[in-house]
């Protein structure tokens, strides 16, 4: 497959569970977490499916459209070890969602960083809360969940914290 | 529209108007051009549907991903108003298909640099060639084609070179 097959197939699963986790916690009031800024589009899309005031975004820097920055109340700037740890003196409710956009190219590193985060999240995280990954977790008391119609197994995680 | 949503639609109808233009001038010889590297998704796209031997790649700087770059032969370094004009030079047959992905975020520059390529990828070009671009162009001797299924009008384009 080409990369740009590839890619559009990613992005693509990418929105297709977002839009399923927002559903399956409508209703639900807490925080919104997004793990990778990056350029801003899938905040931006997080915001045409949450109020963005529940929103908090985690980055190590802001290299996003400008459209597309939270203010400095929901952007959280630093290395995601030394941020997600303590964030909820950041982030007022348990979350009812997180995005984790972290994957890079460096696979051994994606891969470790998803271990790493796997031991802090729990704690930020209502129970029932969905996570919605591009890498995939092995969390105790994380069960997965099924993806929405379309996504291959694999292409992208989805999880409930019990 | 999200951006997420909105990013998704213009790859998809970039990677569905190179599958049309490739049926288009199925059987045909020549070669075939891509204006603007970028991370090479576009070209690793290009090379499923052509012979790689026959694509040449024009793009300021070469930042694609190390297993989609041309080699020496087929990508020509350095600003389009430099290589372009005299590319016939290194492209040894007129080209049966160009993709133009030259849009930046500077709305009126992309509007600039289609008008300036406008006046020089006609003499590149076969009779019957191809042109599929991120840019409208107004070119004498181009004839607008339609665009395939799904692909809404302006978000990308497609000519004839008559």
């Amino acid at each position: 497959m080409s990369r740009l097959n590839s890619f559009i197939r990613r992005v693509t699963a990418q929105r297709d569970c977002l839009n399923h986790a927002a559903e399956l916690v409508q209703g639900r009031s807490g925080s919104v977490l997004e793990l990778g800024l990056g350029n801003g589009r899938t905040y931006d899309h997080m915001r045409s499916l949450f109020d963005p005031d529940l929103i908090y975004v985690f980055d190590r820097h802001v290299k996003a459209h400008p459209e597309c920055i939270p203010d400095d109340t929901h952007m959280i700037v630093g290395d995601f070890m030394q941020t997600v740890p303590g964030a909820s003196e950041r982030v007022p409710e348990p979350a009812i969602m997180v995005h984790c956009d972290i994957g890079s190219g460096d696979k051994a590193a994606s891969v470790s960083l998803a271990e790493k985060l796997g031991a802090h999240l729990p704690k930020l995280l209502a129970k029932g809360a969905v996570i919605v990954s591009d890498q995939p977790f092995d969390v105790e008391g994380w069960e997965p969940l099924p993806l929405p119609g379309g996504v291959a197994e694999g292409r992208y995680h989805l999880y409930r914290q019990v």
